[in-house]
C-alpha cells in the first residue's frame, strides 16, 4: 500500500529540510535516525565500477551490520569528485555523528544529483544541523520529499505485520536500471530481526523489485538501498515474513519509480514466460526493455511487434525463433515467429502496457518494467546540467 | 572518396526501379548483376537469431563462394513472416535467375522495411522484370537510391587501385549496431581475387567499419553486406591490397550511414585509448555509445561527462576508476577520475563530436561512432509503421 500517510515504524525519527543545494529552493537534505533498541542495518549498492564517494563510504558503514542514521542529499551526487569528494562525505558523516552522539562509522551517507561537482560543504553542514533539530517520528514524508531530484512526486510505501511494520521511501525518476539506478531507498522496520536475516531478506527483496525495473538501461554511480531495523516493536520476525514484507514495500516503491520515470508516457511490463531458466527470462525481458526502437514505438501507440522480436533475437536465451509468441495488451500479434492477429487490434493508449513473450522453452517466467522513450525524456535529459 | 559519380567496376550492371512497394512511390527495387568472368562472392549477415527470410536464403547462396546477382527491395523486411516469407524469397530468387539465365542458388536476396508483413509478390515479380530490363553499367546510383528506407540521401563510395577498383552502395539510417544493422551493403570489385581472400578481406573490413558504428544499439533482422568480384579488370590483387580497398570503401560508407542516422543532430566518435585489449576498448566505447543519458546530453550541447564515466563504469574492461581521463572536443573535463577542466569550455555545437576516454591500462585503442538521441529520433521511430 502506498499513500501520503505512510509513517515511520517505532524507534525512528526523520526530517527533511532545505539546505540550499538546489537552485529551486526545494527541500534537499534528509536525515533518518534509528533510536533502537536495535541498530541492525543492511544495504545494497550500485554495481557501477565508477561509484560515488558516499557509496564507497557507506559500504564500509554497513559492513558490520550496524547503522544509526542515514543522511541523504539531493542537488549533487558527489561522484567523480576524487579525494576531496571522499573527504566531504567523511566530514558529513562525522558531523551527523557528533550532532546525534553516535559514531561516524555508523552513519550512512547518500547523495544524488549532478556528477562531477563538489558539494558546497557549508550548506551540507548547516543543513544537517537543521535536519537534526527537526527530527520527528512524523518526519517520514518530509524526508521523502527532500530526496527528490527530477521526481514529480515523492514515493513512500508501507506494509503492516502483526504488531510490527516496514516503511520505505524512494527517489529516482531516471537511470532506473538493473543493479539499481539513480535511486536512493531507505527502508525502516521496528521488527526484532536477526542481522543475517535482514541482509538476506533485503537482497531477496531487491532482486525481484528494484532489480527488475529498467527505465533507460543507464546505471547510476550512486544507487543505494538501505534497511534499518530498530527492534522497537518487540516482535520477533522470522526471515520468511521479513522477506515478504520487504518485498512488498520494495515492489510498491519500484512500481512508483517506473510510474514517475523521466518524461515517460507509458509504463511497460515485459513478461517473459516459457523460459528455460529465470536468467533466460530476465535476459529476454531486459533486451526488450532496452530497445530504443520498441520504446519509441510504444510512445507512438504503435504495436510494432517486429521490434520486440528483433530484441529477443539479440539474446542468448534458449528458444526457437519459429515458435515465439508475442502478445501486446492481450492481442497475440505474433504467433510461431510469424504474423498473428492484426496489429491494428492493439490499443496502446492506456498508460500501462503489457507485452507477453512466450519462449516455449521451459517453465520459468520473469517480468521487467520499463518506460517508453519520449520527447519529454529527450528534453529532460538534454537540459539537465545546463 | 564518396561522390555522386561513383560508378560500377568493370563486369557489373545494375538498376533501380519503382516496384510500388513504398506508399511514397519512390524507387524500391534494385538489381546488381555480375557478368564475370569470375563470380566470386562473400557476405556477412546479422547475428540476430531472429533473422529475416532473405538472410536465411542468402547465407545458403554465398556458402559456396559464388553469386551472380543481388536483388534488393525496400518497403518490406520479409522478417517474422514464417514459411510463406521464405517461399516468397525463394520465388524472388528463382524469378531473377530465370530472367538473367543463371541459377537461383546464385541469387542473393536482401529486403528492408517493416517487420511482420508479407511482401506483395506481384509487385516484386513485376519489379524484378523492370529492373532486369533497365540493367546498365551506369546503374550504380539508381540501385543505391532504390534501397533507401528512411535514408535522406543515398550512400556510395569507391576506391581505385592500379587498374582495378572497388565500389559500394549502402542503405541504413537507423538500427546501426555492432554486428551490423538495418543495413544493406553491396560491394563490387573487378579485381581478380582468390575467393578465400575475398571472404577474409570482407570480414576484416566490416570488423573495423560497419561493426564500429552503433547509432541506437538496436540490431536488425536483415543486415547484409555482400561483396561480388568479377575479375573483369584482369588485375590480380593480393589479400592485403584487397583488404585495404574494402576497408576504405566500407569505412567511407559507414561514416555516411552515421551522418544520415535517423533524426541525429550530432555524429559522435567515441575513441578509447590506453586499453589493455582491443576488446576492452570496444566494450568501453560501445557502453558510452549506447548510453541514452549521454546521447541526450550531446543533443543538448551539454558536456555532461559524468554520464561518460557512469557508462564506462558498467563495463568489465581493465581500468582503475581513479586514473580515468575524459576529453570532449579537446577539453580534458575529467582528469584522474575527478574534475578536470571547466566543462563550460567545451563547444558541442559542431555536428561532429569527439569523446576521448583514456583507460591508462594498456596500449590498445578503438573508435566507435554513434549519434545523439534527439526529438527527431523519437518522432521518426514512434511513427514508422502507423
Amino acid at each position: 500500500m502506498s499513500s501520503s500517510e505512510v509513517r515511520l515504524p517505532a524507534g525512528f525519527r526523520a526530517a527533511g529540510v532545505t539546505a540550499g543545494l538546489k537552485a529551486s529552493g526545494s527541500p534537499d537534505l534528509a536525515l533518518v535516525v534509528n533510536d533502537g533498541p536495535d541498530h541492525h542495518a543492511a544495504a545494497v549498492f550500485t554495481s557501477n565500477r565508477v561509484e560515488a564517494a558516499p557509496v564507497t563510504w557507506s559500504r564500509q558503514v554497513v559492513a558490520d551490520g550496524r547503522a544509526d542514521a542515514v543522511v541523504l542529499n539531493s542537488g549533487g551526487a558527489n561522484a567523480c569528485t576524487g579525494a576531496q569528494g571522499f573527504l566531504d562525505t567523511h566530514r558529513t558523516a562525522e558531523h551527523v555523528a557528533e550532532v546525534l552522539g553516535v559514531s561516524a562509522g555508523d552513519v550512512v551517507v547518500c547523495s544524488t544529483g549532478l556528477i562531477g561537482e563538489l558539494l558546497p560543504m557549508d550548506k551540507i553542514i548547516a543543513g544537517t544541523d537543521a535536519a537534526a533539530a527537526a527530527l520527528s517520528p512524523d518526519g517520514h514524508e518530509d524526508a521523502a520529499v527532500a530526496i527528490k531530484t527530477t521526481d514529480t512526486v515523492h514515493k513512500v510505501a508501507t506494509h503492516a505485520g502483526d504488531g510490527w511494520s516496514v516503511s520505505g521511501m524512494a527517489k529516482g525518476a531516471g537511470m532506473l536500471a538493473p543493479a539499481l539506478a539513480t535511486m536512493l531507498v531507505v527502508l525502516t522496520t521496528d521488527a526484532v530481526v536477526d542481522p543475517t536475516d535482514l541482509d538476506a531478506a533485503l537482497r531477496s527483496a531487491t532482486a525481484v523489485s528494484f532489480d527488475r525495473i529498467d527505465s533507460d538501461a543507464c546505471m547510476s554511480t550512486n544507487d543505494t538501498v538501505v534497511v534499518l531495523a530498530s527492534g522497537a516493536s518487540g516482535v520477533t520476525v522470522a526471515r520468511e515474513a521479513l522477506t515478504e514484507a520487504l518485498t512488498a514495500v520494495s515492489s510498491d516503491l519500484a512500481r512508483q519509480l517506473i510510474g514517475d520515470a523521466e518524461g515517460a508516457a507509458h509504463d511497460i511490463a515485459i513478461e517473459v514466460t516459457g523460459a528455460a531458466t529465470v536468467d533466460d527470462a530476465l535476459e529476454v525481458a531486459r533486451a526488450v526493455a532496452r530497445n530504443n526502437l520498441f520504446k519509441c514505438a510504444v510512445f507512438g501507440n504503435d504495436p510494432n511487434w517486429g521490434r520486440v522480436l528483433a530484441a529477443v533475437g539479440t539474446t542468448q536465451a534458449s528458444f526457437d525463433p519459429t515458435t515465439l509468441d508475442v502478445s501486446m495488451n492481450g492481442v497475440q500479434v505474433c504467433r510461431s515467429g510469424g504474423v498473428g492477429e492484426d496489429r491494428a487490434l492493439v490499443d496502446l493508449t492506456p498508460r500501462e502496457v503489457h507485452v507477453l513473450v512466450d519462449l516455449h522453452a521451459g517453465p520459468e517466467t520473469a517480468t521487467v518494467w520499463t518506460n517508453d522513450l519520449t520527447h519529454d525524456y529527450v528534453h529532460e535529459n538534454s537540459a539537465y546540467s545546463t
